[in-house]
């Protein structure tokens, strides 16, 4: 076997010398594998949502367009890269091959079921055949291979759980996983967005550990999130809020904490310009979580200045060790969770 | 006295109900003063780079015309929020008045010399009479008052050191606070564009801190700027690296750490498309800190999850509490930071 790169740029074919996510061409040969990677025998695509709606859009809803263009772009890169949002997706199969440099290092035998939690941005890809798609769940059923990089990270699926239901929460099971990190007993925390897929099971995590003496705030826009969110009794206060009306934000906050503010916020929306009522719910000398994408880097870097607030601020990170196995843990500790999550995104 | 609120809404015109940054209008009325504001007495505007460089460019270098844009901007707006890069800058003055509601509660007397620290793009500010426009150090001389909020920060002028050279270290003065509360004993610790304005504090501050069983890795591109590195003796190895090109970056620190990495990247450049080369310096649990303005939230959050990074990756924050004494006192202890600086940036 050939030698490969721990970051898979052994792959890249154009341009030269970048790493296989920028590249515009991978080699999505699959006839031999290198000594550090992992052959993967590929049966869903989960589409990254902003991916999937911009095909759906080009192909004016049309499924054998879709398929077309998801075909051509694969062909054209050797991995689905969508070229208007560069985002991708991830992908469900099951293990053909471990490469003899990985052997013995890594727990995956030929036939375990894995996800991929690296993006098909950067995934090396096959398709033979196009075998069904779902619009409604932004998936793709396929016959076809995938390399997964040495660095590649993944999540042997849990026997317990349906497949679809394991790939909704490991979508966002960085998430979690900061939180675990994040959150200290007798905290105050606020997650906005919390009615929401990651904000959710950010809630469950910090209500168990804030303890006795901590609060947990959760906040959403709408009503009907705002139900779903006391449903699951993971906050102490489930109230209404919109992210994007900073003074609102900080009079809420300031009032519910008696001027004490949060020692944690996190942030799970999914839109634009919250980055400021994010940083003025916290206290001076307190943490604010950006996992939400929609995050601009110079509106939290001059807000925070503008008004002297000395937070630290955090880039969400995708990854964080375990976070795979913690964040399914929390749908086998609560019922309440598993059953909502089976309905919403299954 | 009219009572205020602590982030200046008071005085936003125009849309109602948002803060003073993102105003279009706010009222610079200086004939009275809310209670928790402080009137100054402006002699400076030091405007921000990008904002000077596009009204120079406006003006094509004209100085006639650049008055007149500035006084068209403040008279329009109320304050001096380049429209067109949304930016701003700082000033210089004395205190002419301290509202009611702050007296003996902020060390501050009449006449007391200051430069603030909050961005010109939220300060509201009356020009009398423009003086004098020096192009080449982006200064403006005036005649005019500005409000500082209750919010907004600002640090006394130090009477052994020229206000240029003051205002210049106070500029960049959160990256070196932020990196003495990052950095510990025996760390590594890489810093990039480190023979700029920014990168040298952070190095000197980092060599103090890391002792005698760490190393600080200063980094920059051109051959100049590495020789001024070496000059001042701030960091264990000053190195050549071009920090867009993540695997050289990689490749670099792994050679010269022997397979370690760093504990802390501390990221100074002024250019895109450094974040992958920053993550990948990193070690797994790391801090990697963009100061840059120039980082993409996407491409740090993908980026680290795309390699399966398990680090912190913090937003600069450019304030610190007590940032503007610890930044000023880095030149009061080394006698050749303080003549390169004066050398280069008076
Ligand atoms: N950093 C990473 O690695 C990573 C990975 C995956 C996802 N993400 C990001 O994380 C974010 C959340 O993902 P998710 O799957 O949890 O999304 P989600 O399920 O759509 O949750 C977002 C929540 O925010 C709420 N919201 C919308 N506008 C609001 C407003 N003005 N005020 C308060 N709440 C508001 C939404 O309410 P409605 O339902 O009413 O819209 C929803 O409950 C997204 O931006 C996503 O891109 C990051
Ligand atoms: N977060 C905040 O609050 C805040 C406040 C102020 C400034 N900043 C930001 O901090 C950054 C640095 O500010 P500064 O005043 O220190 O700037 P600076 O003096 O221009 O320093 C930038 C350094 O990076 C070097 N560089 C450029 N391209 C490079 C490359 N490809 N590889 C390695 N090094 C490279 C530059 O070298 P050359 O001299 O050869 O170009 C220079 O030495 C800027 O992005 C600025 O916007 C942030």
């Amino acid at each position: 076997m050939k030698t490969g790169n721990k970051y898979g740029t052994h792959r890249v074919i154009e341009p030269k010398g970048v790493l296989p996510q920028p590249a515009t061409v991978v080699d999505n040969n699959m006839s031999e594998i290198y000594d550090n990677e992992i052959l993967i025998d590929v049966d869903v695509l989960n589409i990254d949502s902003a991916s999937f709606t911009q095909i759906k859009d080009q192909a004016k809803g049309n499924i054998e367009e879709i398929k077309s263009i998801i075909l051509d772009i694969v062909a054209k890169q050797g991995k689905m890269k969508n070229p208007v949002t560069g985002s991708g997706g991830m992908l469900i199969g099951s293990i053909e091959k471990v490469g003899s440099a990985l052997e013995g290092k890594i727990n995956l035998q030929k036939g375990d079921r894995i996800a991929t939690l690296v993006s098909l941005s950067l995934t090396p890809l096959y398709i033979e055949e196009i075998l069904d798609i779902k619009p409604e769940i932004d998936q793709v059923k396929i016959k076809g291979k995938a390399i997964l990089f040495e660095s590649g990270i993944y999540a042997k699926l849990p026997t317990d759980l349906s497949e679809t239901l394991a790939l909704a929460v490991l979508d966002v099971c960085g998430a979690p996983a900061q939180t675990e990190r994040l959150v200290k007993e007798g905290d105050t925390v606020v997650v906005l967005g919390a009615g929401g897929k990651s904000g959710i099971l950010c809630c469950a995590v910090a209500k168990e550990l804030v303890g006795e003496n901590g609060m947990v705030i959760g906040a959403d826009y709408s009503d009907e999130n705002i139900e779903r969110l006391k449903q699951v009794e993971v906050c102490h206060h489930a109230i209404k809020l919109n992210a994007t009306d900073a003074l609102q934000c900080y009079e809420t906050i300031d009032k519910l904490t008696n001027g004490q503010l949060a020692d944690v916020v996190i942030n799970n929306v999914n839109i634009t310009n919250t980055e400021m009522g994010s940083i003025l719910m916290c206290k001076d000398r307190g943490t604010v979580y950006f996992f939400s994408m929609a995050t601009s880097f110079t509106k939290a870097a001059l807000g925070a200045e503008g008004v002297g607030k000395d937070v630290d601020m955090l880039i969400g990170n995708g990854y964080a060790m375990g976070h795979a196995d913690m964040s399914i843990d929390i749908l086998r500790k609560s019922e309440k969770i598993r059953k909502l999550y089976e309905e919403l995104y299954t």
